[in-house]
């Protein structure tokens, strides 16, 4: 049904009828690009995933509206860093609505085709007059291969820019993330802009967006914080030469396509979260449901004593039991089965005679994967996290100051 | 109904009925008390507060059994240091219960009026020889003022031993607890053990123990992991001059001397967290029912990111609004008002002109009351933690090595 996905080995090449662009507005303490513009040459088809936090950020909530009235006619994305316009009430919506008056006004279109996307502190109103100022200059340095200076542009506590192209039967997918802290499943916190110059109706792009979300950005948790600005989204350009249909396998390359740049992006987060030192998978199989495996995944990453365990390169096994144990999901503790690597820790719920210098020398690895096995079903499920380091606490002790 | 509570000066002096020792029986890797024990000279009503982590160790299986099976014949508690006897299958039970046989031997009782608990680390199997070499030794050592060696005994990351008295109306209540990481409401990962001289039905020991806890250990988060562990225990002797029935006040002085004694012990927990530099109190007001004050409370006390911000003294209080946000809880964002101390920062959801200085000031103190009134009802609840540093990430880092 679908064919050869291919990486593009030159990242973020430019989609067809997209430009990108990122500059500084002087939004942030140093000088460094802040302002970054996404634009179509066309109305696109657009979807979108948002924060499931109930203390939503201005921006969210502009662009849930808009996605729901507007969702087949989206020319353009402004996002800002340094200011996360949440927490800012009427202002920092009519501030959020100003952004997106001026981009359309300097890219001759309707301001309800334009979403805006912020990250950075919250409860600071946007600089509004640096905004409008940068909006031209983001504007007038529109191109094509553009996206790098767009990825750059979005970054906060971010240590590289994060990017992904892909290339699947015809179709050509791209896309930008930022996020390295407040980064949680349901959503991830974290912004990203994916472009596909697929011909897409509006409902087979919110189903293969909303299958890619949870397959990469769902899965991943850094420190299991929730942001109150979690959003991606997707535009749709149809400059390509594909239109995707539901039933001839087109949707099917379209989604792998999405996920593959999701996932892509998402590991980037992960591999990038705050402080890390250590990427690592945890799998739990065995499960009754995918969501029961899921639920013990996400606690397991979140949990601070595994996070600690695997930054001291401590093969600790008995905290990511104890997790499990405490995930809220029926569980028969004497049928739990634990694997670092290949090295079998853990049957029937009690150790094995494993080998403890090669545990330890699995847990110091940079990367690791955990398999815990349930013996209750056939589901599982894998959820990516990192390390809790020092710096961890380095960067988010001054965030602000 | 119920008189003057008074905090007793000289901790622990002891309860009429009960002696207590904390002897070393060579668990540790460096010599250190490690065993304690704690002895009714008669049969004792006896209740008990136990995990709900679903990965149980072994002595949590056999107390919690011979709490329902014997609840008012209990004569002795029992508690190791350094092993959990956790994930430790067929032979954990076994020892745990061989414990229990050679205390009840020494003590001249029956094995089914002895406790035992175990602390320290996961997966590893009690070293027998040295419990059974250890259990005479501290049976000679009992003394009426011997529980601050047994508090003494029960620590592991714990930096200072754990004890509380208090008097009401003729009730003494004292108690002894360990505990600094791993610490969660519901159970907060830890051991405590409380004698009083009343005599008390079992019923309403269990009663004024289940409502003592709620109050105190329920409340407190150092680092949101809950163990396979957790248990607190009351043991009434009978041997003062009080008599506790439902109907006459009693019951009542009972549950407030109780809930004394725990809310001192869960406190100390608090300020010995982990690495921990900062007390930090989470009300929440406002709140249609206690339960989702104490849901949105936690989900605050247990965020990395509002941890880490008080370490750095950071009074980044957007971090607090998004974790309320995320706790799973129905809320309204633009209701939220924010306090620390008493500097309100928010209001109607977003910031109001507040003294940056002054809150930065209040967030680097080493006692802090953060009040969220959520503006939905008239319900309130407080929770307990402490902030996320290096030494929390030291410590866990090589927590077996």
């Amino acid at each position: 049904m679908t064919g050869i996905l291919r990486q593009v080995r030159h990242f973020i090449e430019g989609v067809k009828g997209f430009s990108a662009s990122g500059i500084d507005a002087g939004l942030r303490k140093q000088p460094a690009p802040d302002l970054a513009l996404i634009a179509a040459d066309r109305p696109c088809a657009a979807a979108g995933v948002f924060t499931t936090n109930l203390v939503r950020a201005a921006p969210v909530i502009v662009d849930e509206a808009r996605l729901r009235a507007n969702p087949d006619r989206i020319r353009a994305i402004l996002i800002n860093a340094a200011v996360a316009n949440a927490c800012t009430g009427e202002p920092g919506l009519y501030k959020a609505e100003q952004s997106a008056i001026w981009t359309a006004q300097a890219l001759n279109c309707r301001p309800e085709e334009v979403l805006v996307m912020s990250t950075g502190v919250i409860g600071v109103q946007l600089p509004i007059e640096k905004i409008q100022s940068g909006i031209p200059v983001a504007v007038s340095e529109l191109r094509p291969d553009g996206w790098s200076s767009a990825a750059r542009a979005i970054m906060t506590t971010d240590t590289k820019p994060k990017r992904a192209s892909y290339e699947i039967d015809g179709i050509n997918v791209s896309g930008i993330a930022k996020g390295s802290g407040m980064i949680s499943p349901n959503m991830a916190t974290m912004l990203a802009v994916v472009a596909t110059d697929a011909n897409v109706p509006v409902v087979l792009l919110q189903r293969a967006l909303r299958e890619a979300v949870d397959r990469s950005f769902n899965r991943i948790v850094v420190d299991g914080d929730m942001s109150t600005n979690d959003s991606v989204v997707v535009m749709a350009s149809g400059a390509g030469d594909v239109t995707v249909a539901e039933n001839d396998g087109t949707l099917a390359s379209l989604t792998i396509g999405l996920s593959a740049v999701c996932m892509t992006l998402a590991r980037q987060i992960v591999y990038d979260g705050e402080g890390a030192t250590k990427f690592i998978s945890i799998r739990v199989t065995g499960a009754r449901s995918i969501e029961e495996a899921r639920q013990i995944g996400r606690t397991i990453a979140s949990s601070t004593l595994v996070k600690t365990a695997f930054y001291g390169g401590d093969a600790n096994w008995g905290r990511i039991l104890a997790a499990a144990g405490r995930a809220g999901v029926e569980l028969n503790a004497k049928k739990l089965a634990l694997w670092y690597d290949d090295l079998q820790l853990v049957l029937d719920g009690t150790p094995v005679n494993y080998d403890e210098a090669r545990a330890n020398t699995i847990a110091g690895q940079p990367e690791i994967t955990i398999k815990l096995d349930l013996g209750m079903g056939l589901q599982e499920a894998t959820v990516w996290t990192c390390d809790l380091t020092h710096e961890y606490v380095d960067i988010n002790g001054h965030y602000r100051t």
